[in-house]
This record gives structure tokens, sequence and C-alpha cells, in this order.
């Protein structure tokens, strides 16, 4: 095994293209077998091996900076730096991150998780070295899809501009996360396929040798000539236009093409875009045949192709996606906006079933929020499905274009709250903060699959502003649905359980099962807590708010979610604005800082949401006012 | 006078060519007459009035839907939709507002005020109508400089995809709001130059002419042949590229041409894109040689083309420029990055004087964050100068890039708190929210100039992760400037004034003039209050606060700010996770609303941040308790 003996990059170089080739190979069986285990993101990982073998063979990391777009396609790299024997750890707790990580290595050199921040990484770094005057190469690896991102755009009109040495490589897939939308989706194809772009080539041959034989008007012949030889041209006009030169299209899978081009791109004083064909999954077929469920994987049998399904009731993200169809056969109103994520956010069955109600605008949640917006204005009721994190992206559009505009965009936030192994970059964990702050928002999040189809509900009838429903990444609670869909009255809470004692748990979501697993735990202590489910954040329930003041309830707030800013604080806000101060107010909340990969589970003992630290947080409030007692 | 009698669009389609031109020419000078009183945005407005009036004429507005990018362009639009009469008091409180504005008029069917909407919101319109199996049209107007965003490029994209019949003219100004950056300005300028692109057509034929006496290998004429016909094609390729169909270019103030160029965007059954070449500030010569000053323009003598100068001591935009020169001359390390506001964020004089430590990314703010993550990474100090209202667009950029890799960008936040005449389109006042609840971030807010020359160099200075000072849009206090910079401890607040009553107010920027105010309305009632700059929004001064709950306090923070998750909430947090239940604590912050256009002072009487109002507050604490002893 080559790859035994492979502890750096620098015992790369000493390799024929032979020995590469070979090394890829034993690349792609590590993949395949120690992500059968863990799961994580394979089909892209298995896109990349010799593109990534070859950066590492040519260049010299980490003096040049490699930036991996989104950083799902780094496992390669990580291999190749050290990290190999840290596989069986791979996105689990306290383990291998699944992106780049800067504190795993100094061969990584830039953080992602959300898409198409590369270029302007790659622009930044190139500057920084430019001010230093240094000389190291920077390569930024982006695929086809990311490049939709507006941010990645901004990047490419900016490094056109400055035409400061850098190598761009286009990691073209035939798909990524989701069948790509948009016309620039569209031009690539017309690139990839070899064949075609051979013909034009061809075409242009023959028409440039019937010219003389024409003759007779020369401006039909200008006009038929532009027609063919754009289509030659456009093969990387584009990139062109925006100022960088074009290398490619070559074949992401052949070793020496490989080393060939990116050596040619390496003699060009500017920006240079290379773009190479990969095949995501490649050298594993059940991944290969469909790359769009493989691009990340639970766990599965090697020799099957089948993965481990998980067991138990639906996922939250599906009971929204099968209310959303009962919905819309009812409201033609409705349309359904994803910014690439229509398998992910629930909606593959919403698109076979409507088909011209699906709106997938790629991955571009700013495009996104505000085309939903204008469809809004013109009487649609748009459903922007999209994560807690992603919709960061769409926090100005959000504020100046839906909220300002006040318009009936629903919005269905999924991945609300920890979301597991894919750690730091895709919690859901800031919604709250800043969606609460906005004028107009109404903001829900459900106890149950039940009430979530209620809530969806609610949101579709709801015509006076925008509002929200955010739910979690896991499995709903397997409770019975209600046969006919209900609304909630907007604003209102509810009393899952009285309490003979002063304390009341406020929770929210998920959160509602810690504050009935503590207040079993309390009972024994002989504390009867009243239970309350919190389920609009915004606005609140001040009629329930006022009665908990009256009766001299303290409170303890249970909410995944940054503590800073979240529902605790709007109770907090909410008291002093009505001069009740005697009310006792304790947040439960997410700690002021980035939480780490790992299950669920252990996220939220992290930061201590769980029912023993909650029972104790109110033992802690009653040994307070016994002390001030005295 | 032909404009007397238009009262609405309707009345134009009965004129000759000649008679829109006479039109065009009235229009021009009741621009110019009517905003040296009241100021505006001359420039835009009269760089586009034979476009707007082409559109009127052809299209039927408010059916046919007509769509302003960044609305300031449309004071034209509100001339001939029945609007003249309230010019008077465009800007002014209560009055005509200087952007698109819905509850105005059935013709005002997009609203804005951020740049590169426009294109989201054509297509979404689009997609409405069709949906709907309507028929009308759907134009945006777009500016050169607003099509370099991020969300446009994202939107031009889908359009391309889509297929769907609308219009977009590309409102090619020789300057947007600033010099345009990047390839795309480039590329737009090639087309511009109405002789190259002659040239470039005359070449082609020549050399069409010539291939067959050339002879010989067809390889190198084919190479040759390529790059010239590049350069005809590329008139409009990079649109065609993005799917649309282009016209143009033709020049916008040519009535006939316009008229001409429309009616033919109009037969195609699809996306198109006309290219219309307009000066800014046409028909006033002091507007056409500066359009970047004349962009916005205060009120100005009409004969001089002088603007009348405010008085005072200098913006705390100008002293922010001012010290970050002082300090770039002392530490290389230092760069600026501008999102195409090197004027408006006061960094004329650092560009003149560092070109190449200048960087201005065009409209792109969540690039120029991204890239400044990037260049921290590296050892430089990205120093981001950016406006409150537009930072917006890059909150998941200050999370996930900069905030969650804890790195050194510093922030220089314009235009923080109530922006006046812009409106709510503009304010600043969710900064606080939506940065105070991202971990690692350091958020300070000076009280004068003074002061925020320290926080610069404590900025500067600081390594261990991102910090942000925020100012607003206005005069500084004219105080005495310390001959040396120097840093501020992070998280220290500071006692402007003690007081022997039991009731402190905490104010931040320009809050504490009015905090000052409100005391010496209070003392004259016996009640002698203490005053805490409280000039750092996180970290709080942790000491201080307990010091306030164990001398019993009672607070009052005033914060120009959205109420929601701002200071005050950080207060209220601090004192429940420190089970400090007694302390009293009121905000007077903004209340939950969107606040309209006016003069800051009338922003700020219209939501109760004055004087009068806090000192009432007070008051309203003390008979509060007094019933409570009762």
């Amino acid at each position: 095994m080559l790859l035994d003996k492979i502890d750096g990059p620098e015992q790369l170089k000493t390799l024929t293209v032979e020995q590469l080739d070979q090394l890829a190979e034993e690349i792609r069986q590590f993949l395949i077998e120690k992500l059968s285990l863990t799961g994580g993101h394979l089909a892209p990982n298995l896109g990349v091996v010799e593109l990534t073998l070859a950066m590492h063979y040519l260049f010299d990391s980490p003096s040049d900076k490699f930036i991996f777009d989104v950083g799902h396609q780094s496992y390669v790299h990580k291999i190749i730096t050290g990290r190999k024997d840290q596989f069986d750890t791979l996105r689990k707790y306290k383990g291998l991150c699944g992106f780049v990580k800067r504190s795993e290595s100094q061969h990584d050199v830039w953080e992602a998780g959300h898409s198409s921040t590369s270029l302007s990484a790659a622009i930044g770094m190139a500057m920084a070295r430019d001010f230093k005057g240094d000389s190291n190469r920077v390569v930024a690896v982006i695929g086809d899809g990311a490049l939709t991102g507006g941010m990645a755009l901004e990047a490419l009109n900016h490094i056109g501009h400055e035409k400061r040495k850098l190598i761009v490589v286009l990691n073209d897939n035939e798909m990524s996360i989701a069948p790509n939308v948009g016309a620039l989706h569209h031009y690539l194809g017309k690139i990839r396929t070899g064949r075609q772009y051979q013909k034009v080539k061809e075409d242009v041959h023959q028409l440039l040798n019937r010219i003389p034989a024409i003759g007779g008007k020369l401006a039909d012949t200008v006009s038929r000539f532009k027609d063919s030889i754009k289509y030659l041209l456009m093969s990387g006009i584009l990139f062109e236009q925006f100022g960088l030169s074009y290398l490619g299209p070559i074949d992401g899978h052949d070793t020496e093409a490989l080393l060939e081009v990116l050596k040619q791109a390496d003699n060009i004083n500017g920006p240079v875009l290379v773009h190479v064909i990969t095949t995501k999954g490649k050298g594993y077929k059940p991944a290969e045949n469909d790359s769009h469920t493989w691009h990340g994987a639970s766990p599965y049998k090697i020799e099957s192709g089948k993965m481990v399904k998980a067991v138990g009731p639906p996922m939250y993200t599906k009971v929204f996606g099968d209310v959303l169809i009962e919905l819309a056969e009812q409201d033609e109103r409705i349309v359904a906006v994803t910014p690439a994520m229509p398998s992910g956010s629930g909606l593959l069955d919403f698109a076979s079933k409507f088909p011209t109600r699906m709106i997938d605008v790629g991955i571009a949640e700013q495009h996104a929020a505000t085309m939903s917006a204008a469809l809004a204005i013109e009487g649609m009721k748009p459903v922007f499905a999209v994560y807690s994190t992603f919709l960061q992206r769409a926090y100005d559009q959000v504020v100046h274009d839906i909220c300002r505009q006040n318009l009936n965009v629903v919005f269905a936030i999924d991945r609300a709250g920890f979301v597991g192994p894919d750690g730091e970059t895709h919690q859901g964990v800031y919604d709250i903060p800043y969606l609460r702050h906005v004028p107009n928002m109404v903001l829900m999040m459900p106890k149950d699959e039940n009430e979530l189809r209620h809530m969806m509900k609610t949101a579709i009838e709801y015509n006076d502003g925008p509002i929200a429903v955010r739910y979690p990444r896991i499995n709903a609670e397997g409770v019975e649905i209600d046969p006919l869909l209900k609304t909630i009255p907007i604003g209102t809470w509810e009393v899952l359980k009285e309490g003979e004692s002063e304390y009341a748990l406020l929770a929210v979501g998920p959160m509602i099962k810690i504050a009935k697993e503590a207040s079993e735990l309390l009972i024994r202590d002989g504390i009867d807590v009243e239970i309350i489910n919190a389920r609009f954040i915004k606005p609140l329930d001040e009629a329930m708010l006022l009665r908990l003041a009256a009766q001299h309830k303290k409170l303890v707030v249970i909410e995944e979610s940054a503590e800073l800013g979240g529902l605790g604080s709007a109770i907090l806000e909410f008291y002093a604005k009505q001069q009740l101060d005697d009310v006792v107010v304790r947040i439960k909340g997410i700690p002021d800082l980035f939480i780490e990969h790992g299950t669920i589970a252990q996220q939220r003992d992290e930061v201590g949401l769980n029912a023993v630290n909650i029972a104790n947080l109110v033992h802690g409030m009653k040994a307070k006012r016994k002390k001030n007692a005295n």
C-alpha cells in the first residue's frame, strides 16, 4: 500500500504518475470503507481524488494556500496531510471535522461550511501575499453549484479587476447538491459535452472554408458566422469577460492531464480558471449512479450500497413537505421556493406533484428571499423553505425587502437548533436572535409534528405579513395526527402541565421534552412545576406572561438557541416594559460560543441543555430565594 | 407648460416625440429648481428623464410593473404619476419619500433603498403573472453599479433559466455612486465607447474581406479571426450567455431611439436586456461635471452650483477617515475595504494617500466581508468601512467567516442610529441586535470624536478577533482632541457624572447628550442621576454592572437602536444570569417599527428618544416604587 507511507504532501512528490493513480485508487477504497462506518460526504470526495493529489503533487501546501469551497470535499486533502488515522472519528464528537478546520492542521488555511466563499478567500489571500511581497500560490477549488452563489460572482468580478495571480479550479460535477438551476449551469453544460464542443469546432472550420464560395451578401455570412463561432468562443468567454484566463475543460480523473493543465495555469501571471470535469462518486457505482443521495451518506453496506435507515417517526422535514402538498392542493397561491435544497428540505414529492409550482433558484438565498417578496406582492403565497443557517445569507432581504414591505412570505426554517455532525458552520442557533428584532415578523416553533402541521396551516392562512415556522433536524415525536388542519391563534402559548409550585418552565420545540423530563426529576423533590409550550417566539403570549406574573411564578426559559437576544431576552424585555420587576426569570439556552460537531445529544449536554441541569437550575433558584429570605 | 397638464401617465400617450422632448426639458428644470431647495438625488434623476418618459409613453403602469433598482431615480416617475405638487416636501417628515413608496401611489409597485434587488423583484413578478395567467409587462431599471451586487447576478442567472418575458433596462451611467470596480464594469466600459465598438465592427468586416486573400494556414486565420470577432460579440454576449436577449447600446437621451428599442424589446417573448447609455446629471452642468458629488445633493444655488454647506464640527465619518490615515502611517498591516462607498465612508483622503491599500470591491458587501476575513488570516489588518444598514447584507459572512474563525477584522460601522431623510430603508438601527449575539464580536460606540479616535486605535491594536466601532451620521461634538491616541480597555464603561439618587442613566453615542439633558431636567426636581457612557455594547462592563446592583441603583438604558435584543436586553440578561433580581432596568430604544424619513431629531421625537421623555420615564419609576411601597 502506497497510502501507508504517506504522512504528508512532501511524500507525494517522489511518486510517478502511475503511482499517483495507484494512490488514487487506494484512497478511493479507504474512503469507501471508512465512510461506510461513519457516514459523510462520500460522493464529493470520490470526485476530487486525482485533483487533490495533483494539487499536492505540483504545489507546496501549506506555503501555497489551498482553499476548498464549502470544504466537504477536503477528505482527500486530510488523508494526504497526516490525518488518515483519524477517519474513524469523522464528524464525531471531538473527532475529525467534516469540513476544513484550521485547528486540525497547518494545511487547513480556510474554513467554511456555507457555500461560495472560496473566491473571496482566494483574492483576499492573494492580495495579502502581494502586500507582504510573498510569492506563494493561491488555489481555490469551487463547484459549479457554488458558483451560482452571489458572493462567488461578486468575487469573480473583483478577481477579474485585480488581475492578481491565483488559480480557480472549477470542479464541474455532473451534478452538485441538487440539479443546478440557472443560466450559468446551462452554459457550463454546453461546454461540458465534449462532443458538442468538438462539433462546433468542426462547424466553424467548415464555415471558414465555405466563405469564399458563398460570396454574395457579406452581412448574411457575418450573421451566420456569428451564430456558429459564438459556440466556439463560449468555451471560456464568460470567464474571460470577467477577466480571468481560461484553461480547459479537461477530464478531472486523468492525472496526467490535470498535472499538465495546472502547470500551464501556474505559468500564467494573473487570475486563471481551470475547468475540470469530474464525476461525483467516481469509483463507487452506487454513488456514481445516484450522487444526489450519496452527497452526504449515512453509514452503508459497501456490497449492497444500502444505507442504514434510521427507524422511528418521520423527520420534521418530511412532515413539512407532506403538509405543504396537502395545503397546496387547496390553495393555488402556494409556491415553494428553495435555494438548491429540494431534497434536504423535503420538497421532492412536492416537486413531482406540482412541478411548475416548485422554484429552485440554485444556491442563491438572497435572490430566493427577494423574489419571494415580489411573488407575495403579486398575490402568490411563497413558502421559502430554507435551513436556519443558510437563511443567514438573506438577513438583509428579510429585513429590507420582506418585513419592511410587510409581505405575506412564509418561511419554513428547517434545521433550527443543533444539527449534529455538520457542526458549527451549520448550527441553526441564531435565527431567533436575528429574526426576533425585525418588525412585522411572526416566529413560531412546534412542539411536535401535529402542531407543525397546524402551524403550516396557520402560516398559509395568515395574511398580515411575514410568518416563519422553525423546526429541528430530528425525528418527530410520533404523536397522533389530527384529522383536520386548523389554525392556531397568533401569539398564543399553551399550558402543557399545571403545577402547584411557584415555578414554571417555558420551553420551545424539542426543549419541551427536556422540560418534561426536568419536571419529573423535580416532582421527586416535591416541586411541581408548570410547563408551557411557548410556541410563538414572536409575538409573545402577553396575557399568559401577565398571568404568570400575577401568580408570582418564577420562570425558567429553555431554548435551543443562542441565549443572547433569544426568547428569554424577549420575556425579560416584556416584564421590564410592563414594570413587573418582581418576576424572576432564568434563561437556559446556548452560551456565547460556537459549538462543534457531535451528536445533537452531545451538543446539548455540552451546553447543559438537559433535564438534570434544568432541575439544578430550579433548585438553585430555590436556594437563592431562601438566602434572600434570611 | 406641458408639465402642468400631466397628472398621470395616460396623458403622455397623446404627445408627439417632440412634445416628449419638450416635457423632458420641463421636467429637468422642475427637478433642478425643486431640489435646489430640498436636496435629493439630483444626478441620477436627471439621467433617466427620457427613459422614464419613454417607459410611461409606451407601456401601461400600473398594470405594467415598473421596478426601479434602489429607487433613488424614481423622481421623474413620481412627477408623471401625479405627485409633482408634493416635491416641496421631498424627503421631509411625512412628506414625499426619496425612494419608491407603495403607500404613495398605485404606480409604485416595488420599494427599495438597498441596491441590486430589482432583478429578483422582476422575475418574481413575471412568475406571478404567468401563474395567474395575466399578460402585463414587467420592466426593471438597474444601474451598472447595482449589477455588481451578488443578488443581482443570482437573479440574472435565474432569469436566464426561466426564459420568462420581462425587460431589464441596464441604465449604464458613466459613473454610478462611486467609480465602479470590477471586471463587469470594465466589460461595460468596452461596450460603452461607441467609437471602439464601431471600429471593431469595421475590423471584422475588413478581416472577412481579407480571408480569401490570405489563404495559407487556416489555423492562423481562425486564431486571428477569433481575437477580433470576440470584441464584436462581446457587445452582448455576457448577457446572452446568461440567457437574455440583448439590445443596444443606445443613447438614453434620444427619445426616438428609446421608443424604438423598447418596442423591439417588447416584441421579444422572453427576457431581454436593453442597454441604455445615460449621463448622470444630464442638463445641469455642475451635476454633469461632478456626478459623484451630485449623486445625493444638499440644497444648492442653481446659478453657481454651490451646495449649502453645513457648519459645525466635522462629521464622525470624516473623523474616522482622518484617524485611519494616522493609524495607517504607523501600521503597514492596515488596508481599507469599501463596498463602493469611498466617499460616503470618508475614505477619499485615505485613497489618495494610500492608493494601493484602498480596496473598493464595488457594491459587494458579502465579498468585502469574506475577503477581509482572508486578509486577516494572512496577517493584514482590514478595516471594513460600511454603513450599518448595508452591513446587513454581510450578516452571514460576519457570523460564518469572520466571527466563527475569530479573525482580526475591524468594522467601521457608519450611519449607526437614525439617518434622517433617507428614511426607513437606511436606518442603522439593527446592527446592535444582529451583531451582539454573534460569538467573539466586540462592539463599541464612542461618545464623541475624541473617543472615536481612541476606539479606532483600540480596534487596530486588538488582536483577539473581530472588533467593531459604530458611529452616527451626524456632526461630531466639537470636543478637544487628545494629542496622543490611546487604547481603551476592552469592556470598560465610563462614569460621566456621579449622582446621589438611586437612578443611573446608561447611554451610548449621541444618546449621552440626551441623558445629560434629561439629567438637567431631573435635577430641577431634585433627582441627581448618575450618567454612564456604556461605550462597550459587547462585552459589557460587568464590574460596573455589579457595582450598580450593589448600590441598588435603578437603571435606564438609552439607545438609538431597535429595542428588541439591544444593549438594554444585554443588561437584563446579565442580571438574570447573575441572579441579581432586585435590579430595576428600563429600556428606552426604538420600538418594534420601521421609522420613515424626516430629520434625525424628528425621528427621535417620534419614538420618544428625547430628554423630556427620559425624565418622565424616571419619574414613572419613582411613582411606581412609591405605589409599591404603599
